[in-house]
Order: structure tokens, then C-alpha cells, then sequence
């Protein structure tokens, strides 16, 4: 057959791929540096950007490991959520991301064609975002060592002088908004494991808020804090800013977003849409009367379409989450216990 | 009896430590921040260092995945050996290691013992390299699709205005000088594993390097480019620089430092030192005029001792690395084809 590729030996990885010598080098060129073509070959990247030199501006940094099973799903793959998560960290801290890093752990075995998928969607990504992926590595371990692919980004953005977003800040009044349906990620990881017989059309929400973070700012300069929902969910989120800030927080269960798909998924399989995970879904604390502006920022991305306020922060009980629920009750939101969905991202 | 702990689920890590749950928050809680100590607990960590504010100051950003097996070896442990790595590329690119982030993706079933141990490292070797773990992330895979734990640690230092080492300012004339024995690390591991029936005293060469570049650079500050050498040895590291550099670089068998042990070991096992992992050696390229002070800078440090010069750059065959055998003859010292040892670090 003419579509034989020229090297067998180069259509999988193995062991040698990782060994520190000339199989590396190759695999290294021709599948990440072609790719993501970082300015030296140093041990490092060297760096600098003007906005990091003003007076009072801060340097942040985070890091990110994605395990996600399968590595390939409806609305992403591995490589776009490690872009994503890593940016989206930065973002909700209000950082302008610039810079990140790429760490492969590779099984023996696993397709190189799936590798050149995956940094190709990382370089789509991150061109999406505005980064650069500036340095990397790679390593490789035998058959049953790891499961195909496993991907660490790290990044480095900065956060103006003027910036101080944290959850410390968010107090009563405030207003809870999202930029749109919850729980599509986690959704979308249990549709394609195939172990439930679910069929969906569920994409997972996975996208960069880099965009949606900068237009929110502008619009409602006075945001308390900003969090990406990602494993454990809104409901993780909202417990970890109810604790930090000493309030309480008051979400409307007939406000929360969610699509019908994943609502039949969740009663079907008795999970809580609140735990689900998310990969693209921003949860934002606003100042009353900034709420609208901030909203109508978001709605004017493609990415916060369908933003909309789920609760408000009040001080009845600190520390404490509660829903009011469809029939007029009020129940405990806490935090996850146990596992949901393990590998989720 | 006594000693018995209070939570037998808390021994191993399970799948819920890693769900974004309370489970998840206690792990980490528990066995990572409480040693660590970050300033926040926001999804990214706030920094700034005024060296990184002088004009002409650059930041120095790298990343490295360690996957080493056994995770615990005579010298080392793959958390010690994670810090060290990270320092080690930006004090090797002439950068003051300054903040690493650490993300780990553990076995279903890894004692928490373990990663108490492998967390302790971690912050000894820190503390000595002065530099801070900053920001983290865990993730948990299922049994058999991970081995106990791996690491990815990323680093950000500064690069001084007036720092430029690079492979590339490399020349003719130029002294090859290396800070100690060649090869424990790989050997240590090796032996190690115990699948090759070799008992040895051979531990691990992990250091980091940091405090001796500065001193380094200090006492030869025309130093044209510095080298870890990790995977792949000497050998690969010398390749790489003759290449960028386009020189040829001239060993001399003679002088290179061997252990007995670990010369005896490669004999055995048919492994060439030059290409034999190392963890904690400098490669150095001086200028001639400069070689004496570097050599007497790194004499004066215990990660130096054993100091000595390997060779000589030259110009006759560019980016050939050839060594002079104890019989006076001459070979072509290669890149590493294929793997000599998987999972080395």
C-alpha cells in the first residue's frame, strides 16, 4: 500500500524516545519544537515583558497536571485543556497570561500521530489565549506505567498594580454570576468513557478565560474575585470562597444554567449538576451594582453568550453555601466528599 | 497495639484524593501546603523579586517531568532529584533560581508515608537552594495507570543584565571542566533496581548546583555557556554544544573522574560512562585564561571538590566530539542511540 509510512519504528513511542540521546532529539524536533518553537534550545526560556518591569506589578505563577481518560473527547482533547486550565489559573487571579511550559509523560506504545494532535491543538490554543509555550520536556515510561499521555503546564502571567482579586474580598451583597451552562465538561468525560451507555451531544465547555476575564475587568473594575470551576464543580468553588470570605452564599436552582442533556445524565445517574466539572465556566463575585456590567460584558464574547447571575453572597451563616431550591426550600451545599468522576481532567 | 493509626483510609492515596473534594482538600492540606507553606491559596501564587525589575533583567521560565524508579535510591529520592533538576536548568542558563511549582500525579494506593518523605526532600532541598515551592497541583490515577508518583516542577529565576551564557559562545581554545565524578547517579540507580544482581556503595550525585554557578561565575565571569548533565551523560551534553556552538570538542580519556565502582559497573554491563545519567554535575566551558579560577572557585565548595578539567575545544572537525583513549588513540564520542537506561530520572 503507497501510504506506508517511511519509519515504522517512528509511528509509536517507545523507550528510547526518552533515553536522553539521538531518539529523543528527534522525537523532541519533530513533534514539540516544530510545533511550538520556543527562541533557544537552552535549558530554559529567557524572557521578559514590560508590563512585569512597572512598579508594583506582580509576577504570577501556576501549575497544572492533566490525566484526563480518554485523552481525546467531544469539544477537546488533553493538549487544549492543558493550555486552557493553566491560562484560565492565571486569568481568574487577574494575571495577563504570557508564558507557559509543557512537561510530557508518555507510555511506551502510545501513537505519535496522537501526539502531533495534541500539540497541535495546544498551539491552537495557546495562540487563541495570546501565550506562548516557551519550554518543555519530555519522558517516557513502559507499557502500563502511565496511560498514554499525562501533560503539566505551567504559567507565568502578570497582574498590574491596580489588580487585587481574591477571595478575601468577596462580602455580603455581592453578586454570584457565571458566563454559562455548568457541568458540560464532565458531561461530555462520562459520555465518551462509553462505560454507561449514555449517548450525548454534549461538548465539554473546555476554553481559555483570558478574553472574558479582561472585558469583565474593564466593565466591573471593582470584582471581588474570580474562580474557574473546574474538579468538585461550581459547588467547590463557592465552598472554598464562602470559608475564605466569612459569608455565606445563596444560589437560585431555578437560575442555574444547565442544558436538559446534562440534567437527564445527572438524574439518570444520580450525580449533582453543582459537582460536575467544568473546563471553560468562570465564577465571578461582583459588586451589586456592577452586576449588570459585567454581564453584559461576558454576553458580548462568544464564550460568556449565556452568562447569568446564579446567587448572591449574604452573612446569615459564614462559611456556609445553601440553594433555594425549584420547590421554595433550602438546602446545604457542601463541599464534594469522596470521589465523583476520577480523571476528569 | 498502639502505634495503630487513627485513620486507616489516610495511608494510602485513593481515588477521592483526588476528586476536588474534602478528601482532596485534606490530602493536600495535610501532606503538601502544611510543608510547602505557600503565601496564598488562590489558584496561583503572587510574586515579585526586584532583580526581576532591574533594566535588563530577564526572567529564566523551565520545566522538567521526573518519573525516576525506584522513587527512593541511595542519595536521593525522586522529590529531592525534582528540585534539583528544575534549579539546576536555570543556574546552569546563569539565572538565580528564585520560585519552583510542584505537580504530582500519584498512584491509587501510594502510601501517604511515602509522600510525606518525598515532600520532606523537596523542602530540605529547597531551604538549601534557596528557592521557594510556590504553587502545586495533585492529581490521582487509577492502579496500574501510574507508577507510585511522578513529579513536574517548574521553575522561574532571574538572569542578571549582564548574564549571557549560551552553547553558541562557545570557541576554539576554550577548557571543558566538570565539577566531580561522572555517572554515580546512573550507576546508584542501577544498582538500585537489583535487577542486575550488582550490590554497590555507588549513591546518587542529586545536588543542586546553584550556589556553585554563582561562585562560578563570580571567579570566571567570562564563562561562555554551563551544562546540567542528566540523561544521556557528558556525552549528549558535549554533542550538543559542539553542534550549537559549531566547534569540536577533544576529551581526554585520562582525565576523566571515575569512580572504580561505577568504571567496574559499566565494564560488566557493557555501558559507556560518558553516556551514564548524572544529577548533580556541572559541565563548564571557560576560557583558557579563566580555567584555574573556575577550577579553584568550585574546589572551595563541597559540591565541587572533585573539580577538574575534561578537555579542550577546538575547531578541527565542528561539532565532533572526539576523545583521546588511555592508548593514545583517538574515537568519535557520539550522541546516545537509542535508550541506555529507561526512567533514569
Amino acid at each position: 500500500m503507497n501510504m506506508m509510512p517511511p519509519k515504522m519504528r517512528d509511528q509509536v513511542v517507545t523507550l528510547a524516545h526518552g533515553g536522553g540521546g539521538k531518539a529523543m532529539r528527534e522525537l523532541i524536533e519533530s513533534v514539540f519544537t516544530q510545533a511550538f518553537q520556543p527562541d533557544a534550545m537552552e535549558d530554559q526560556a529567557r524572557l521578559m515583558d514590560a508590563a512585569l518591569q512597572e512598579t508594583g506589578a506582580r509576577l504570577a505563577f501556576t501549575t497544572d497536571s492533566f490525566v484526563v481518560d480518554p485523552v481525546e473527547f467531544p469539544g477537546g482533547d488533553i493538549g487544549k485543556i492543558a493550555v486552557c486550565g493553566t491560562v484560565n489559573d492565571l486569568a481568574v487571579g487577574g494575571a495577563k497570561p504570557l508564558w507557559l511550559s509543557a512537561a510530557f509523560i508518555i507510555e511506551e506504545g502510545t501513537e505519535i500521530a496522537l501526539l502531533r494532535r495534541i500539540v497541535a491543538s495546544m498551539v491552537a490554543e495557546a495562540e487563541r489565549a495570546g501565550v506562548r509555550i516557551v519550554t518543555g520536556d519530555t519522558k517516557v515510561v513502559g507499557r502500563g506505567m502511565a496511560d498514554k499521555v499525562f501533560i503539566t503546564t505551567s504559567g507565568v502571567g502578570v497582574i498590574g498594580p491596580d489588580r487585587n482579586l481574591r477571595a478575601e474580598n468577596v462580602r455580603n451583597g455581592d453578586v454570584v454570576l457565571v458566563n454559562g451552562k455548568l457541568g458540560d465538561h464532565g458531561a461530555a468525560i462520562l459520555a465518551a468513557r462509553g462505560d454507561m451507555a449514555l449517548s450525548s451531544e454534549v461538548t465539554s465547555d473546555c476554553a481559555g478565560l483570558g478574553h472574558l476575564m479582561e472585558s469583565v475587568l474593564q466593565a466591573a473594575p471593582d470584582t471581588r474575585a474570580a474562580r474557574d470551576a473546574t474538579r468538585g464543580g461550581v459547588a467547590s468553588v463557592l465552598n472554598e470562597v464562602a470559608e475564605a470570605a466569612g459569608c455565606s452564599i445563596e444560589i437560585d436552582e431555578t437560575q442555574l444554567p444547565l442544558r436538559s442533556e446534562v440534567k437527564g445524565m445527572c438524574e439518570i445517574l444520580g450525580l449533582d449538576p453543582l459537582y460536575l466539572a467544568n473546563e471553560g465556566t468562570l465564577v465571578l463575585f461582583v459588586p451589586a451594582d456592577q452586576a449588570e456590567a459585567a454581564l453584559a460584558a461576558m454576553r458580548a464574547l462568544p464564550e460568556g453568550r449565556e452568562a447569568t447571575s446564579i446567587g448572591r453572597v449574604g452573612d446569615a451563616m459564614p462559611g456556609r453555601v445553601t440553594m433555594r431550591t425549584l420547590f421554595g426550600g433550602a438546602r446545604i451545599v457542601d463541599m464534594l466528599v469522596g470521589e465523583q468522576l476520577p480523571r476528569i481532567c
